[in-house]
């Protein structure tokens, strides 16, 4: 039984957040640096971006969880600190003002940037910021850090909720920030979680690897994988369950309380994409195998194509099959289905490979929606899988045209 | 000696062409039926998407080209014949229909449609209007022909050049259709290649088939690979040369006349390609090998953040790091170098990896231009490619979201 609670990362017992504005963006309206702090030492565990390119946090992130031990995450949005000279040196900075602050050792601290790459970011703002940051640091704290770490995103992305394992009450949070260069492996910029119960660091690392596969790698937004993206998870067992260290109901428990937030996290990035005003579901059903679903599923929710037709309003199906066909994975065109689905009804529209008559009226109707569902079938076997993704609109050309300025 | 030439695939000796409107599409004041012939039989060759969804004239030109040979090519606009129960009957009968106009076999006609994906093509409109079409050939037609087969390209695109095989003066000329649904492999939708070179089957097939590699299979629009993308060629040899059987200097020479056309094909298909504004040249040197060079090449042509930083003249290099990092070939990251060029001049913005200072003033200056070359040196072998590429610009969105009304 899972429940969605307030709250975001500050619902675990123990858990305390903050964000403020310290300097690293010009604007004073926007907060630009975020804490989040477990009470007591957690385990902790993280996934990150495929990309060759990585920003310089992800390396000192890296050598920080090698113990599977943290326990502070410090991030700042405005500057990715990526393509730096000196960006080890910045983020190593970073962590090292923060577990002063805190008074922990840096190795505990987790680092992450978000914004512009390649553009020098000063440990002034920083070193200025930090007390005042630290200071202020509550279980209401939630709502400021998740701010902090937006950069494009229009809102806030927090969730939680609350389970059981070994009979003790559990509860597991995270925030996350999303928008642009969103696109599998991983699929988002950064996420934060935090739970109180107890796991293992290597359980921890495995519940992590094993959930993004099916989540945040499959969200796609401008099919940019970042160059920053980091999945980090603290778990500080303050709910006091027997510690989970191997398979088993408790693990299984916990991991269906971390896909409910994960996946819920995927939806508002996806819905919250740079300029997006959709939300877009591609549910691939009777695929050969996992892989093949999961291919033809991302095809469909990153093709231009079809995410501009969504934003049209357009039920030009055929991009849909055109994007199916070129994905990679072996298909049977001539068995594929495809249907539009949302609040206002589902219309058939392709049926063995083929059009079917449909009401152009009620596909419009249907795709006027804020959240569309593309329901595909490939009666090829028993393997399913789901993509998000958003729709491509002019508000995402007129952001990235001009970001940095 | 290569120069160019005026007349398109009307160009080389024994080849007519004509367009018109037969009622395809609803729209009088556009053409939608075209027609090339050559007088005598050819050689004929042609490569096709590598889209799972394939057009049905895909598979009846496949049929027709299996002996090496063809006479003409009928093309229509308006609708891709793709995804239709009765295609390939329609497709079979758009070439028998172009046969018994001509006088000729229908084995020897090439067929290709372009289009909406999923709509019914009826024939009638093809039957009334091919008996105009065959009467109206001439050596003066291949502008007709080049407007019949634009969907929502914005300019004709023909190119012939004059060459020498032999002793003997070859001419090769060519028309194409680009514009949205432009991914390598192929890399356009249509491409077609006259001349009167004597060239015998197997080597025009080896000719295509290696030129594509460099040229059609490096350029995108959009990401989207689409189902009809056919590049074909009749070589009637009509200039008299020694009829080209196997390598050598007259296959060499023939090779370099094709690359010349190809290539400049493929930047006036980039150049127009949906809501395009700008022509991205991407060079890639120094990589590991061509393969690495190609991925290179490629992935930063197709990043919807660096088509969109260079819709907005924002020398964001990062988002081309990033797109380096990502395109999954093996780079060392630290000595990547990246420089913008346009007719205003060139401008250095990373060396080995990490950004040096510039000047945004000119930087802005560079790319504000139509053609912008992004230069790329990996520092990693000798190995080099270029990929051709456009600005993402709000008016790919304004057509790809409502294209079908």
């Amino acid at each position: 039984m899972i429940q969605r609670i307030e709250g975001g990362v500050c619902a675990p017992l123990g858990f305390q957040a903050n964000g403020i504005h310290c300097g690293i963006r010009a604007s004073r309206t926007k907060r630009d640096l975020a804490l989040i702090v477990s009470d007591v030492p957690a385990a902790a565990a993280a996934v990150y971006t495929s990309n060759l390119v990585q920003g310089a946090p992800i390396a000192v992130t890296r050598r920080h969880l090698a113990d599977g031990r943290a326990r502070a995450i410090v991030c700042n949005s405005g500057n990715a600190n990526t393509c730096n000279a000196d960006g080890i040196e910045i983020a190593e900075g970073m962590a090292r003002l923060a577990a002063d602050a805190l008074g922990i050792a840096a190795e505990d601290v987790v680092v992450a940037s978000t914004g512009v790459i390649g553009q020098p970011l000063s440990l002034e703002p920083v070193r200025q910021g930090i007390g005042p940051l630290a200071a202020g640091l509550s279980r209401d704290g939630c709502a400021a850090a998740c701010e902090a770490i937006m950069t494009t995103d229009t809102v806030p992305k927090a969730v939680a909720v609350e389970f059981s394992v070994g009979g003790r009450t559990c509860r597991l949070g995270g925030i996350a920030k999303g928008s642009g260069m969103i696109h599998p492996n991983l699929a988002t910029m950064l996420v934060f979680l935090t739970t109180d119960a107890a796991v293992s660091p290597d359980m921890l690392r495995r519940a992590l690897s094993t959930d993004v596969q099916g989540t945040f790698n499959m969200t796609s937004v401008d099919g940019d994988t970042s160059t920053n993206d980091t999945v980090a998870i603290l778990a500080n067992g303050l709910a006091g369950n027997p510690e989970i260290t191997a398979d088993g109901p408790d693990f299984e428990a916990f991991m269906a309380a971390l896909n409910t937030v994960t996946l819920a996290l995927c939806r508002m990035i996806a819905r919250d994409g740079e300029g997006a005003t959709q939300l877009l579901e591609c549910r691939v059903r009777g695929a050969r195998d996992l892989a093949a679903a999961r291919t033809v599923a991302k095809a469909v929710v990153c093709s231009s194509l079809v995410k501009a037709a969504m934003f049209g309003a357009d039920a030009n199906w055929g991009r849909v099959l055109c994007a199916i066909g070129y994905a990679g994975a072996p298909v049977d065109v001539a068995k594929v289905g495809v249907s539009f689905r949302s609040a206002k009804g589902e219309i058939e529209v392709c049926r063995d490979g083929a059009g079917v008559p449909f009401s152009e009226e009620k596909a419009k109707e249907i795709l006027l929606e804020k959240e569309i569902d593309i329901l595909v079938t490939l009666g090829d076997g028993g393997a399913s899988s789901t993509a998000w993704g958003c729709d491509l609109t002019y508000d995402y050309v007129k952001i990235n045209g001009d970001y940095r300025t």
